[in-house]
């Protein structure tokens, strides 16, 4: 190590300043019991503090020995107030801004790129239609390596979709059904083939759940994504519980993960403790396996280096990154990702919607009385506290749940924007505002469970069998 | 806690002992960043002194922060003196001692039982016939429950026997029979079904290995397996790269197994350390599974709970006391055990015979040549100097390997009896017991070689196809 600890220090990543400072500590120690010059020992300790300040500045967290980083989970909003501060991973979303989580930031610390006009522009081209609204809208807002997946596009090149769901309770919430749009769009406009994991596996070692429950669950919500409109001839649903012990591919690919990922790094990208069962522990590789094509032999006809891309929440990155870290190392490409924002629960976009929150969510088994007294009740408002200071001030649509609702459901841009305008300037009341979100969430959601009725247990059956699709490889 | 910490400790495991020490060390330190009055962090540092002393008697080890006991792998020989100390675990088995390990302390600190001449009666009863010569010589020596295995039996309710191998490298060694000789033997007499796994997952996860590679070897090592004579309508052998596939029980219990297990658990049994694979970590969980009858539903009709019973090197029972842990928590019942004592390198019984080194080992495809090199050049002799010596002194049948060889494979009784007594007094050379020990392993070898020549590709695949066996469940 150089005498100046700094020099080389802003190159490191959390888990290695943890590591360096750990070092310097057990250097310290053995210099004092070896009683060496007090001088060497100054040297030492000063050092010491040098790197416990570089690793505080890093991860904003002051080291605690045998306890590694959290990988970028607390995203500072640019106060140092600790209520200020956002809490993203796989499991929690959190932020004190009515406004939401702050993507930007996000972005910078996950260290993804922001899908910009230039980026959406290429996919328009590249495709020949008007990109999704999601895109429009910044609801897909950060991507890794969606460049690489146009070039391979333009020059013939064929690629495949992943994305999945923690089946945790029968119902499903409109929220659940955002990655699954937008998959469906993909696959249509790309016209690839799509893989859709149910990690019923995670849910029973993370609930209090038998593993019966948790695939019952994982059958009835592939019925609900069925619903969504998805091709069964270039559509493939699984439960990891039913797949893993049918495929010849898959375990494989999951142990070679494995092979490759610490303890030390589940530790600080999930945050892991040694208290925590070893299921859970392994548990990322599982979500990993799929980013390779190998995993699914009879689809790519064994296959091992078609290309994949995952539209997902940003709170999935997570095992994404883990899994591009690995996939060199193991001989695979890495997976692209396209990120979504959290969509908002009816109380506010502090946090996500939550299926266990009755209250929090609209279900997609909600009839159109239910849909109409949450959202009158429940839907967090940017309004004025009375009809005159609305009309006076106008509302605001950067907190109003309503209005984000509207961005993600409703098509018409030019509806949208006026909308707004009308609710900013005060002449749309929020009483009226609710009600156009209502008659867009009703005709959705019955139409939806008109298609939903439509899904027999055969037809889920055939989603979920392995086999080839209507693609050659 | 009780104010002196002494009343109860000693029914706590050590793993219970660490968290008790590390919960009080951080309890004197919120005392003294509280600034506590002084006889208030005076009495609670006498309180963690004495619980590190209880956790120092029980584990033999001093408490360090962050590293909880290594469960059970130091078998203190009776004196105090690091260099005197047995070894034994999964991975290595170490002793200073030229008489091999210890095995009556390493029941006592295993918690097993020992197989006593009451139990070999009993068993000799329940057969109707003459127990196997590694019964009579106490190379199986321990056991778990076997009680409730002859009480089933008894009973005309049914079992069955699981063991396994990691199959390191394509040559396997005499050592590697005792297991499948015995487990042959116990299948004829009880006349059970037989599972056989072979961890070539494990072997890619340690070694540095390609999967393909592992997968390879453990086919290989399947005809040195079946050429042991196994009766293919009542055998099943799987690798577990193959069988995970095409399993729909296998999965659902390692992930059963994986929940009800901490990384705390195996650090404490396996030594793992947070620098350790996910791999590693969760894959105590694949040898656990095949206790249970679920794992193979194609041979039990689906049934759970048909009682297993694990013939195994004493060395693989940490796997067995976390399975036997886990199984009342998932519904299951728990395994039960016979142990062997280690089959010693050529070298002498300070250490178990090992595949990596070519000069330790007599190997399944040596010579009749070869064979007898290694046993004249290497095999560690318990002879005296020179000759004159020798007759008026005698031979050391405890730690001459040849004399321990011969009970392994020599089956006549009387004979081995009447080599002891010449070689013990002196009546009987090195080099004429050494040529007893050639005479027996090369026909016993060559036997086996002309056996494996019968093992085709095509009876491996039969053996590791997933089936119904002869047995109606």
């Amino acid at each position: 190590m150089a005498d100046s600890p700094n020099c080389d220090l802003k190159s490191l990543s959390p888990l290695e300043l943890f590591e360096r400072v750990t070092e310097q500590g057990e250097k310290v120690r053995a210099l004092k019991a070896g009683k060496a010059p007090k001088d060497e020992i100054d040297a030492a300790v000063r050092m010491l503090l040098s790197l416990k300040l570089s690793y505080k500045t890093t991860t904003g967290q002051d080291y605690q020995a045998g306890l590694p980083p959290r990988d970028l989970v607390l995203i500072n909003n640019g106060t140092t107030k600790e209520e200020d501060e956002d809490f993203v991973d796989p499991w929690t979303v959190q932020t004190s801004n009515a406004k939401g989580v702050d993507y930007d930031k996000l972005i910078v610390r996950f260290g993804s790129s922001k899908i910009d006009t230039d980026l959406i522009n290429r996919i328009e081209r590249a495709i020949g239609q008007k990109p999704h609204r999601f895109l429009r809208r910044g609801i897909f807002f950060s991507h890794r390596d969606m460049d690489q997946i146009l070039d391979a596009y333009e020059n013939k090149k064929s690629f495949y979709l992943y994305t999945g769901r923690g089946p945790s309770s029968q119902a499903m919430h409109v929220g659940h059904l955002i990655p699954f749009i937008f998959t469906k769009w993909l696959q249509e406009v790309f016209d690839v083939p799509l893989v859709i994991q149910l990690t019923d596996d995670e849910k029973y070692l993370w609930k209090d759940l038998t593993t019966e429950k948790a695939y019952e669950y994982a059958r009835e919500n592939a019925k609900d994504i069925i619903a969504c409109g998805f091709d069964i001839n270039k559509t493939f649903i699984f439960s990891d519980l039913d797949y893993l012990g049918t495929s010849t591919g898959f375990y494989r690919n999951i142990v070679k993960v494995q092979k490759h990922v610490t303890f030390n790094q589940v530790k600080g990208i999930f945050g892991f403790t040694d208290s925590d069962c070893i299921g859970k522990i392994s548990f990322p590789a599982i979500q990993a396996a799929p980013s390779f094509s190998s995993s699914f032999p009879q689809i790519f006809n064994g296959k091992e280096n078609i290309q994949c891309l995952i539209p997902c929440a940003i709170d999935q990155d997570p095992y994404f990154r883990m899994t591009r870290d690995v996939a060199p190392r193991i001989g695979q490409p890495k997976p692209a990702l396209l990120h979504s924002v959290f969509f908002p629960a009816l109380q506010g976009a502090q946090t996500k919607m939550s299926a266990s929150d009755p209250n929090s969510s609209i279900f997609l088994t909600d009839t159109p009385k239910q849909i109409k007294t949450k959202i009158n009740k429940h839907a967090f408002s940017g309004g004025r506290d009375t009809i005159e200071e609305h009309r006076k001030y106008g509302g605001n649509c950067d907190v109003d749940v309503s209005f984000m609702y509207l961005t993600f459901f409703l098509e018409d841009d030019d509806r949208l924007e006026h909308l707004k305008q009308a609710y900013t300037s005060g002449e749309l009341l929020t009483g009226e505002l609710k009600k156009v979100l209502i008659e867009t969430l009703q005709p959705l959601i019955a139409a939806h469970q008109e298609r939903r009725k439509q899904v027999t247990d055969e037809i889920v059956k055939q989603f979920m069998t392995p086999r080839k699709l209507a693609f050659e490889f």
